[in-house]
């Protein structure tokens, strides 16, 4: 089973704190980019993948999903997520996702947010999104980007003419990357945007979409540390279809 | 018109020095990757965009091409290819691939090596490449890695502890980047992999293969220097299906 950092309390808590946990969809900058590729939903049967608070669950009822399945390996989270609404249709469900089980041709759209690189074997859970999505159907999720994960001590360096860079080594080394973002050792698997997307297309899905996040200028604008995120790219977006 | 930096006296002669341009495909580390991508081609007809000394033009007619169309815009390639065959099935043109124009559905399969970074219209490009093809008709192109071309100084920084890395800025700033590469002055396109991806999925193309390129373990132990390579990628490696 994959590390379950979610469910340690101090990772708990400082991740609650986040911006993102606090106000939600709108507290994530990369949303409106990740919101674009999300199809029409009304009447649609939906399944999230790490669904976290429940944020994008509950979004996608009020944006007319008939059903949603918020599936999450953390119990915290998906206590949290289940005190949030009393809306009957949406469940949640506590499920390994290095071990998905989905019944067949049952969803319509599947999504997921930033879980994805917690995930050793993608491929297999890239063959059950796709037995489990009708034909047609649409995956949309973000990562974190292999940019970002790839280095052996990730972080920003300054230089003396002030030029600030993201010294980058071992993108190519394929494998677990063990970092201390909120609480220590949470492993993430750093993969090349190409081992993603090839893995996609062995399970069969077609690329719809493949972005690499950057903040918008009025997004600066409202949140000047936003910038940096030009320099080296934090997220990965990709749209796939079934 | 692209800057045809090619012609340059300086820098055509730098460039003829290359182990690739001695050596021809097998000198280029990256040839047994993009080779696998290349279809059979048995009566097939091929376009070859930047085709500089011909190397591959004249493998693909070895490998049974019907005929091959080199284009490049630099007339010292075009008359070094030229003196380097006698095969009337081969033929090369002078042709400034900002402005491609190919006969509709003549071409079975396109291909470009390290070429297209130098041009401004990609999505023009990729238009007359899309028009040029037959339905099914694949295309398979190198270009430098985003990686390798975003930063404002690009270049290796050993720490003191020995850690090599490779510092990125400007990921997401796309446009030109000014090199000296063999000659002073060359300018390159940066743009990232989601840019080149759906620049192909807007003219028509369905993605079929994403490859960061890296050395094997036989080619980093036939060449060591080459290990470097992994740390952070020059090249990706595209193949695309009409």
């Amino acid at each position: 089973m994959t590390q379950n950092i979610y469910d340690d309390p101090g990772f708990f808590e400082a991740y609650s704190q986040l911006r993102r946990s606090v106000e939600g969809l709108d507290g994530a900058p990369e949303w409106p980019a990740l919101r674009a590729l999300v199809p029409d939903l009304t009447g649609r049967r939906v399944v999230d993948l790490g669904s976290g608070y429940g944020w994008f669950c509950r979004w996608a009822r009020q944006h007319g999903a008939a059903h949603v399945l918020g599936l999450d390996v953390s119990e915290r989270m998906l206590q949290r997520a289940r005190s949030a609404t009393s809306d009957d249709a949406i469940a949640y469900a506590r499920m390994d996702l290095e071990r998905l089980d989905l019944p067949e041709a049952a969803f319509d759209f599947a999504y997921s947010s930033l879980a994805l690189h917690y995930i050793e074997n993608l491929s297999g859970l890239l063959a059950a999104v796709h037995r489990a999505l009708v034909p047609g159907g649409r995956l949309v999720f973000s990562v974190e980007h292999p940019i970002y994960t790839a280095p052996s001590r990730p972080g920003w360096r300054v230089d003396a003419d002030g030029r600030r860079t993201w010294p980058i080594d071992g993108y190519l080394a394929e494998g677990p990357r063990t970092t201390n973002w909120l609480a220590e050792g949470v492993v993430k698997q750093h993969r090349t945007i190409g081992a993603t997307l090839n893995a996609l297309l062995r399970a069969g899905f077609a690329i719809a979409h493949v972005e690499e996040w950057g903040p918008t200028d009025a997004q600066i604008v409202a949140r000047p540390e936003l910038a940096e995120e030009r320099e080296r790219p934090m997220f990965l977006l990709v749209a796939a279809q079934r």
